[in-house]
């Protein structure tokens, strides 16, 4: 039986349809509407994807913000206009068949640890680096939401309390240092890939700029090991497709900010297995496997 | 069936017997030896509570630092020249029952759990004051370890990256701002206790120390509910005694520290009920429920 995954970004709304094995076996993206068309905008990928002629066991759909347990989208950076959306509940109706709403980056912990570089661990930790940072934490073997469904907003630590102010009200948000606008505001660069550009062509400011944009990374993956104790985290998202100058000084970075570093089992760090298909494949595993 | 549960401080060992409800029938305290003489004390804190005449199921030991899930310790701050000192093993040869070594804030949190204030709870994190800051998890209905036996280890969570030096080696560690011996070290007094006498008499500058700490405090009480999402939060630990004037200021501190507060559900903040016996009552739980 196949399913569909659908990843909800800033512009883009990315489908997958994937086979009994995890495999993805068709594609599409179309532009993201506002929150008033997302669920006509969902069903057409839906169409897209199956053609008319593929039956499939239930669409996933992972968002950016505050989700609740029944798919209600209480507020979401990428869908303009969403407040109490009930996103979850329309398509259920609109399709006829089994539909899950989360947010995005617990989608695309699931899609690691179902299928990706996290398969078959019991306890692991997925970060996504984008314009901001989200989380999915696995404990004893389930991918934990929390008591309301907000486990994981992990952009939103706190780690320098004077700090940078955040969009969200407050200063100091790990997703204000570790995270792709984040590295572009340090550097006064249009964009993360500028710098990352900038580095790769052999650029000592950017370089230095990225040294430190590491260390800010690291230093939130040993606080989420200190609370967590992971076997392994696991690193997605935009930000990572610059690990080529950046995953070393992470994980250099990473061993010096752990709390007794040589008295501990450290976790592994990985790159995500999946890359941008990550959100959107485990969208489509978390209804392939409740069905 | 009775079981035992003792709690290893930094001056006393505090043992508890318990009966099959949970309910403390017999306790004694003994000075803390170093770690090559810990094993007999812990027999001799065993021989007082049992008196020669009541059998019991299993002792539970909890202890500071890191713990390995075989009950070696691998360090502790508790027990002086503790290095990979196998304290688990030899108890549980030298009794002949069943033992239970593990770190001190995760047996108050089981304590907490299962006899106290997060009875019944699905997600709930129980957050220990003292000299230091300590954590237990609960997520998904399990009290969670992590891989390696060291999750929890929230004192360490890093809230200040410039911060106050910490003993750990690292910098802005949240203990250095918001456990006993920082509000001491913030007012330049003997102890956290005396800047709450004097809070008590009605001093200005002491309540200004106290409202700085209980802001500190929140501050990470919001980053684990970000991370963790749990139902209630359970406040322990000696600081804890001085809730009178502190416990107002976290609460109103925790709202405003929230992520998104206004959409979403809060965890409760509960002090502790067991107060000082959770350690060795949740010690004593932990062999009772696992035989």
């Amino acid at each position: 039986m196949h399913s569909i995954g659908i990843d909800v970004g800033g512009t883009k709304c990315h489908g997958v349809l994937v086979d009994d094995s995890g495999a993805v076996v068709a594609e599409t993206r179309v532009a993201t509407p506002p929150a008033g068309e997302v669920v006509g905008v969902l069903c057409e990928v839906v169409g897209q994807l199956t053609a008319g002629d593929v039956t499939v066991c239930g669409v996933g759909v992972g968002l950016p913000g505050l989700i609740t347990p029944d798919g209600v989208v209480r507020a979401s950076p990428n869908l303009r206009g969403a407040r109490d959306t009930p996103v979850g509940p329309d398509l259920r109706s609109r399709l006829g068949v089994s539909v899950h709403v989360e947010n995005d980056a617990t989608m695309a912990a699931h899609g690691e640890w179902t299928a990706g570089a996290a398969r078959g661990a019991r306890d692991a930790v997925m970060v996504t680096f984008g314009t901001g940072i989200g989380g999915g934490i696995v404990m004893g073997g389930v991918l934990q939401r929390g008591a309301h469904g907000f486990a994981g907003e992990i952009g939103h630590m706190i780690v320098d309390r004077d700090g940078i102010e955040c969009p969200c009200g407050r200063r100091g948000c790990w997703e204000r240092y570790a995270s792709g606008s984040a590295l572009a505001a340090r550097a006064g660069a249009a964009s993360g890939e500028q710098v990352v550009e900038a580095a790769r062509n052999g650029d000592d400011t950017a370089r230095g700029h990225l040294g430190e944009f590491a260390r800010w990374i690291a230093l939130g993956l040993a606080n989420l090991t200190n609370l967590c104790d992971p076997e392994i985290i696991v690193l997605g998202g935009g930000v990572m497709d610059s690990h080529d100058v950046l995953f070393d000084d992470v994980r250099r970075s990473f061993s010096e900010a752990l709390y007794s570093p040589t008295l501990r089992a450290h976790p592994r760090l990985e790159l995500a297995a999946l890359g941008h298909r990550a959100g959107a494949v485990g969208a489509a595993m978390m209804v392939a496997r409740s069905t």
